[in-house]
């Protein structure tokens, strides 16, 4: 290990898909590497909607970072949360140690974003975790259970309400799942209900769901998602969850829609990392705190300060700021790491460019749309695309073949196995609470997995 | 529906292997059949050891109640908790309503003993539930990541020390796993610490571990365990468990091990609906409070009510109790379906017999020990017998398949894909608690999957 201290220092804090890609690339440079995450595994967020749909398990979908890097000897990877950064003295500041740099890359990501709505967040959780899916999950499957022994009709039909928030990529693969399980997987499995009584809603503030694809797409989606049984409404903003009571308004038209289940897909916010750039090293920061970088990632004035990934907003392409996407990240992460390399020879690249492998959403079975720039597919053709590429991108797992034979077995089943209902709150009670509504126990408590 | 309400009525509470078989085998039968469980899923308990040292996911060993009886017309399933039975109305009281019965078929096994030391509960749990699993699992490699940051020795070994209290089949399985991981899968994944320095504890309070098996394969298990590298103490009781020392008797000698990580796998007691029937219908317990059962494994002068798993006491075979196993109760919750068949057409069952199948626990690769009666094997070949029959009992799960070809995977590669730390305590922070020792944080709370 001689000479390793010489060595150029690369910290990456976050393992998703910018941190990951950077690591991955630096792997055989001649630096030395630190990746800091707070878990201990790279999740591949994509699929995390079948988590919460209960096809796929969390780690079908996870995988350990120290076992994707185990092979780059000059990687090391630290378990722990980063608290602040000393750009003067080039430190980053754990929860228990320091570490120190010469060259920073921040991949930390985003969150959810209520809009000022911090509170709706205990009934109407949103999709960024294993944690968060799992909930999600619980929450699903307690529903069916709960409204199975609900003699109330208005009760029960409340129970079988799935209000989504949010036409995005998330919502409508949410949506389209949460469909096929109600009028396919389940259909026999109750005895007191009939789960094709169950009401799905799609809300979205904007004229389309799926608003980034073309207008044709989106379209087509629409048109999907409503054979599949989900009620799509447009232009709706909800302005208050309350009570298992959603309020959306559309145009001068406002509704109350009683669900006991609302899943918020809706918005980001960017991690604490953000704030803390601003703060350290004078970062200018969007409307919700992620961080606008130069050409090349790096913070202005700040070259050895890069921002990868969804936290980041680059705009030097077209104008637009790049989507959140991992396709973005990845590319974004590969180019720092071979940026980092042509410094240490006293190079330079040219600025970051963004290659659009285009986008895809699943709608449900054989029924999804990809948009692939010149070519734009929907239906059968699609949901096969989107199929082998998910699986293509599960490369770092070890389960990509388990993944695809699970996949390949619920497609001819139509089965979904991974339904458990788990947790403190697993066994269905209604209580009512001090404002005479019933509300599932453990459902405002922290979840854990 | 009509004449549903004139069919003989039968309520089987709980959905583990007794109370499934006896479902199963009713689902063709002209009775009503009433399932009870707090849970939505039936778990492969013997797979459990698994999910704990991160081979395999919650999903791939449950399977969901109402997915494996939905095709059985004549049987509904209910998530809910048996509070009380009253057996003169014949009535099964649950939280939130009452069901009737004519026959009750009782199966909701038993829990983790701790001899009166209920308050060495948080420090070292037991493995019966999937919440318990993952609750080890987070442990399992919570320590590796704390070792790896810890700078005193001292303390970095206690991180590295896992000590399994009970050399039955779930310590032994939970040990030779653990000795997997240290020495095989996480060998190249750690820059700080070596993880072939840990030091896997097992402690067993009789002369050998399996006890019920044959001495000969208990010493051929021993020294699978052993090549592994698991440190095996027989005659070596645990006095106490505190501030993560677990202190040793064996013989006049005693010792204190300092271990973070301490798994309990050392004994069971009775599910609280023992105490019901006991204070309800005048059943008789045992020490540990499973209900002692008649030849045809109905309670004493209560030919309605019948008990079987593990929460049953049966010495009508040989005299000694039959082992709490998954075959006994499988056999048992098919012969109690039977004879209530056979009841409804005014006729009877001679005596409940248990078939042995033999036993088998696995130690690790390729190692296992096998009874099968006549025969027994050792190694290799007891491995691939344990394998299949697994497998083949995996029959009620969609999984099956999958769960195989993870095992396939795992096995050539020798890679345990599973070994997420989630749930709330998963960022690791070495805190200092009251008495100057550190500690887990979360590892006290509640946990949920």
């Amino acid at each position: 290990m001689v000479g390793l201290a010489e060595k150029h220092r690369v910290v990456i804090v976050g393992g998703g898909f910018g941190g990951l890609y950077a690591a991955k690339e630096l792997g055989r440079a001649p630096v030395e590497v630190t990746l800091i995450d707070k878990r201990n595994f790279h999740l591949f967020q994509p699929l995390l909607y079948q988590v919460a749909t209960g096809t796929l398990s969390p780690a079908d979908i996870s995988s350990p970072l120290r076992g994707i890097l185990s092979s780059n000897k000059n990687t090391k990877v630290l378990m722990d949360e980063v608290t602040d950064i000393d750009p003067l003295q080039k430190k980053v500041k754990l929860q228990s140690s320091e570490v120190d740099y010469d060259t920073l890359i921040v991949a930390t990501g985003v969150s959810h974003h209520y809009f000022g709505n911090e509170h709706w967040k205990p009934t109407a959780p949103g999709l960024k975790t294993v944690e968060d899916a799992l909930e999600m999950r619980r929450r699903i499957f307690v529903a069916f259970e709960a409204a199975e022994k609900e003699p109330d009709p208005e009760k029960r039909q409340s129970w079988l309400t799935f209000v989504i928030v949010g036409g995005g990529p998330t919502g409508v693969e949410l949506a389209g799942a949460i469909a096929e399980l109600s009028f396919n997987t389940l259909k026999q499995d109750f005895r007191n209900i009939d789960t094709r009584e169950a009401r799905i809603l799609l809300l979205e503030g904007l004229d389309r769901i799926l608003p980034p694809y073309p207008p044709d797409l989106s379209e087509k989606a629409a048109q999907s998602l409503s054979e599949l049984g989900v009620t799509i409404r447009t232009k709706t903003l909800v302005t208050n969850i309350a009570n298992h009571v959603v309020t959306a308004k559309q145009g001068d038209q406002v509704e109350e829609i009683p669900a006991q289940t609302i899943l918020w897909a809706a918005g980001v916010k960017a991690s604490a990392m953000g704030k803390v750039l601003e703060q350290q090293v004078g970062a200018t920061l969007d409307r919700v705190g992620r961080v606008v970088v130069e050409p090349d990632l790096s913070i202005a004035h700040q070259p050895d300060i890069f921002v990868i990934g969804d936290l980041a907003v680059y705009t030097h392409q077209d104008g637009k700021p790049l989507p959140g996407v991992a396709p973005v990240a990845m590319q974004e992460g590969q180019y720092v790491a071979r940026l980092v390399c042509e410094r240490i020879k006293g190079q330079s690249l040219p600025p970051f460019r963004y290659t659009d492998t285009g986008s895809m959403a699943v709608i449900g079975q054989n029924k999804a749309v990809a948009n692939l720039g010149q070519v734009k597919f929907s239906g059968a053709t699609a949901w096969f695309i989107w199929i082998f590429a998910h699986i293509y991108y599960l490369i770092e797992f070890d389960n990509k073949l388990i993944v695809m034979l699970q996949w390949g077995w619920n497609y001819f089943t139509r089965n979904r196995g991974a339904r458990l209902i788990t947790g403190e709150g697993s066994l269905v009670q209604v209580d009512v609470d001090e404002n005479g509504n019933y509300a599932v126990p453990g459902s405002q408590s922290p979840v854990e997995v």
